[in-house]
């Protein structure tokens, strides 16, 4: 099949070349940071919508809301380029809100959308363990499928309607940084209050505690080693995703609240590009007490 | 060997049968309350006092802190009775500061002290399955050691010093109660932004969101059913421990604090004795808006 893809970052880039592997096509659009192997697998032509004009499906994968909305809206973008039949995918981290607009502008030029965001980081999109979240009709969803095992392991379709990918998408950050605020409330608990926080984390890992967060954030706490993994920066603009959505619900989460001022010190701190476990290092701040100490 | 019992509630009952199933010897104390395998299985006396002054070993297993230092150091308690080398095993989840105040008092007396609070609920104490975590010096853990076995499965000494064995059981409610909260948010966030809540906790249960919360809390919620369990009302008790105990450290934990008025606000609207994944319904109410309507 011929797929347009656009967006080849540290994500987009193993997922193409995923797609590419698997027997597809790749048309993508010319940018001076385009690697090697990505301009040897693909056709390079000018624009996203020259990218959209040859594509059967179009694949994007973006950092960020506006700039879904530039590549297919903008000048040159894919929506003046698309033709009737093609399939949209997003695979972007974005706002659910937006994507249902953007699904209705897509529809209205007789082409269908699927959001389909993912988790699993760069070893994931590598490897194509991906979780991949996707909301939009169900024809869409079983023509895209066979696309979504190149690319991933956990495929599911959460619900007929656009937007559905999105919101899971920002529920699962929910829980990842409210899980690591957890953890890092009860490991400088443990600490301040005398014991070991490893021993700490090690007994109550078989228990109603156990979490992956506690397993793998935990440990990184616990050594101190914060190099990302997942950045605190784009887990912040998830939050800031899920509170500008909760806010357009009338939606209270307070929780969520919290721990996005807490990312928000982290950066002010320099901690932007720093792995989202180090949002421990707020509380730690706050106690003046590091759980590395030697006691 | 002989062993002192004092807590023969829903918990210590089944913990005491197992150690006599081991093979020792019961003693416990008078009470209108006591069941009658536990007559059949011990030897009652009048007061502490008397069951200290014939055991080898005195377990407690009792509400909370006051009932502790009542049952040790009150009128007739245990501390009168007790005979130079006795080990004293407190089971019940209470303060980890009172709890190196009484383990100082009874080692006055010559006698060993462990603070040994437990996880895992009436189920873990029927099958002798409880995660067991201990603060006090090495002797005494080994001493103790065949006792835990006989009532829990996954037994950790957390650390020589006094309290480490309650520091860590406050850290572990920390996790789980925050961790409920996550899952609250997470899921009325979905549900009120249009998709099934059962597909999200379904679509992310793989990934970094995974935890026991999400699996057996998560599945209470989207159910609606709240029969405990663990009830609010004590995991309100165990986040008042740890927020006592952080004031006493210039501690600030800010989504334990949250969390904690959350749950008052559970008991404030009847839910006491509720199983704590209820705590959902209080970020349903911010909303006015239950995951469980039809759309």
């Amino acid at each position: 099949m011929k797929i347009g893809f656009i967006g080849l970052g540290i994500m987009g880039r193993p997922m193409a070349l995923n797609l590419k592997k698997g027997g597809h096509e790749l048309i993508v659009p010319e940018r001076a940071s385009l690697t090697g192997d990505v301009r040897e697998a693909a056709r390079v032509v000018a624009t996203p919508r020259d990218v959209a004009a040859e594509s059967e499906t179009l694949i994007l994968m973006l950092p960020d809301t506006p700039d879904v909305e530039t590549v297919l809206f903008g000048e040159n973008g894919a929506a003046e380029g698309l033709r009737k039949g093609t399939l949209v995918i997003d695979m972007s981290s974005i706002s659910p809100i937006e994507t249902r607009d953007y699904a209705k502008r897509i529809n209205a030029k007789g082409c269908d959308y699927l959001d389909a965001p993912v988790s699993g980081g760069e070893v994931g999109a590598k490897q194509a363990t991906l979780t991949v979240m996707i909301g939009g009709p169900d024809a869409a969803f079983e023509r895209a499928k066979p696309l979504f095992e190149l690319m991933g392991k956990t495929i599911t379709h959460v619900g007929p309607e656009n937007g559905a990918g999105q919101v899971c998408k920002v529920a699962n950050q929910i829980i990842v940084a409210l899980n690591i605020q957890a953890v890092s409330e009860a490991l400088v608990f443990a600490s301040r209050a005398g014991a070991d926080p490893a021993k700490v984390r090690a007994a109550i890992s078989g228990g109603f505690a156990a979490s992956r967060v506690l397993e793998l954030h935990g440990e990184r706490m616990i050594k101190g080693s914060f190099d990302p993994g997942f950045k605190i920066k784009l887990h912040q603009k998830d939050l800031n995703l899920a509170l500008s959505s909760a806010k357009a619900l009338d939606l209270a989460l307070p929780n969520t609240a919290v721990v996005q001022q807490l990312f928000a010190s982290c950066i002010a701190h320099g901690g932007a590009e720093q792995d989202h476990s180090a949002l421990i290092q707020v509380t730690e701040g706050l106690a003046a007490h590091s759980i590395r100490d030697k006691k």
